[in-house]
């Protein structure tokens, strides 16, 4: 077996988030499903960006943000995804690395442009997405460093990246080379249309190729087109090693062969912008697990992971996760 | 008298900011003085860039956040300075656009980036600046806008301007072409640093051409090399028709001929971040006093802008400032 450098290598869409406060009205308007993430094009970008209020731009992505985490945690965090050489891009490289994230996939040089993330945040704290894939999605087997994803402990893939074939491509040789060395494979379902888009994929994933799978209530019951969050939480039992299913206010549950653990979740303090949450419950997750905790324990982390960051604005929390966990769970 | 279409004009580096965190150990190291402006070139932004953790990235200016402030405020206001055409440059002119500012200045296509401002913000909440000035210091006459300026009841200039030959230029033009019209002219003083690089200039516009005279507790001092803020407060009086003079934590002095009037701090919540303070304080007293209100009322509207600004990251209020002066100031 290979010496592992890295705790979790991730592979995901490299996006930068415009955040604006906007209202239901906004939303009903534009056709947009609260909670949930919609695909537009460059030419959509620029009208819905025309309609909205002044932003905040901060790195986002769904798996950039897990990894992100799981460096501020102090664990070994590597990011594979495609940025384009301009101001954007610039930015998310340099967040992600000041971190301590690993992260060198070279940027495209011709092309799109970074990509972008419209988050719209109504006064409910809710997040609602309109991406915009740019480079992202130009993503492929060779930009993929193998030699990276063969020292890590665990690979961590974003469902979103079955939204580009060439990305699909990458994540299933990057699969293959981590298997190949004993390390194991986690997926997060990202997002219920996701889930809608990609069902057969997903199934088949679970069922053969994934160790780890994270899913809200919203895309495990998609998945299994189930009609309750229990029916749906009975359908993946057993057909991965561990499935972490998030609740929001409900907590967690952890489903692994026999075993249920309910977590509660963790407030720290007003609500204010839900975005993140579910990526920051992976990186605490994650950080445990690669560190051979018991499930328990890597579900606490997740949830306060996840407690920081909707405390304020944006996807990757502010202050030092290092305290936060030394102050709740010592 | 033209008719005026416009409040307040103003004209300002057009600069994205880039907030960070930082300790007072940092500061050290670069030899930064906590509580200032340095200008920095492409070079040294790079190098300092790569040395801080994540950021959030968002729009800033001083003279640009006092007229986003008006416009939020629902005051009819108009800026001019100069981004170049790229992706800072975008979000710059969105944002400002978006609050409802009059803003077409003309984007630069070659040359220099948008300028982008470091600012670090340190446990304390105060914030330390690194300004790399690239495209803004560009503005000459010919960028401006005269037919705006001349439909403003009130041209708002801020100091930082005397650090680039052609803005400074364009200020005087934008001066002349407003008194031609009956307008008047305020200016802030912007930053104690940028008062010891331009004293002289600084105290002859004060006396010759300068209404409204905008200055924190620092600036006024540095600006008749005072002993105190008193003295300098003394020697301010009758030199321009109103002066409005903050104190952070001690409230506004306004002195206009012989009245002086002393003006509390308004306290929203924690302090978080300073920056944007002193711009949101003009923006506020700006609005009032366009609308022909009692100076008294006038700083007020200025210390409630002030104290929302302070209670969040960022140099722009992000809830209804419109909303913040009916629920307090009726």
């Amino acid at each position: 077996m290979t010496t592992k450098c890295f705790d979790v290598v991730g592979i995901g869409n490299a996006i930068v988030d415009v955040l604006v406060q906007a209202d239901d009205r906004f939303l009903g308007d534009h056709g947009l499903t609260k909670g949930t993430m919609a695909l537009i094009d460059e030419q959509q970008a620029e009208r819905l960006y025309a309609s909205v209020g002044p932003g905040l731009e901060t790195s986002g992505g769904s798996a950039a943000n897990t990894l992100a985490g799981i460096a501020q945690l102090g664990g070994r965090a590597g990011f594979i995804g495609r940025v384009r050489d301009d101001q954007l891009g610039a930015i998310f490289s340099h967040d992600i690395r000041s971190v301590g994230a690993h992260f060198d996939t070279p940027a495209a040089r011709s092309g799109p442009s970074t990509a972008r993330c419209l988050i719209l945040v109504t006064p409910d704290a809710q997040r609602t997405m309109c991406t915009y894939l740019g480079a992202s999605v130009g993503l492929d087997p060779t930009d993929l460093d193998l030699t990276l994803v063969s020292q890590a402990r665990l690979l961590y893939l974003e469902g979103y990246l079955w939204d580009s074939e060439e990305a699909k491509r990458a994540f299933l040789a990057a699969a293959e080379a981590i298997r190949a060395t004993g390390g194991e494979v986690a997926l997060s379902l990202s997002d219920a249309f996701c889930v809608e888009r990609h069902r057969d994929s997903f199934l088949e994933l679970v069922d053969g190729h994934v160790d780890l799978l994270f899913a809200n209530e919203m895309e495990i019951t998609a998945l299994y087109r189930a009609n309750s969050f229990e029916e749906a939480a009975d359908q993946v039992r057993g057909r991965c090693k561990v499935a972490a299913l998030t609740r929001s206010e409900q907590g967690s549950l952890i489903l692994s062969g026999d075993t249920t653990i309910q977590v509660e979740p963790v407030v720290l303090g007003n609500l204010v912008d839900t975005t993140g949450a579910g990526d920051l419950y992976a990186a605490g997750f994650l950080y445990g697990y690669t560190r051979g905790e018991p499930l328990e324990r890597c579900g606490q982390l997740g949830s306060l992971c996840a407690g920081a960051v909707v405390t304020q604005l944006g996807p990757r929390p502010q202050g030092s996760l290092k305290d936060l966990v030394a102050s709740h769970l010592g």
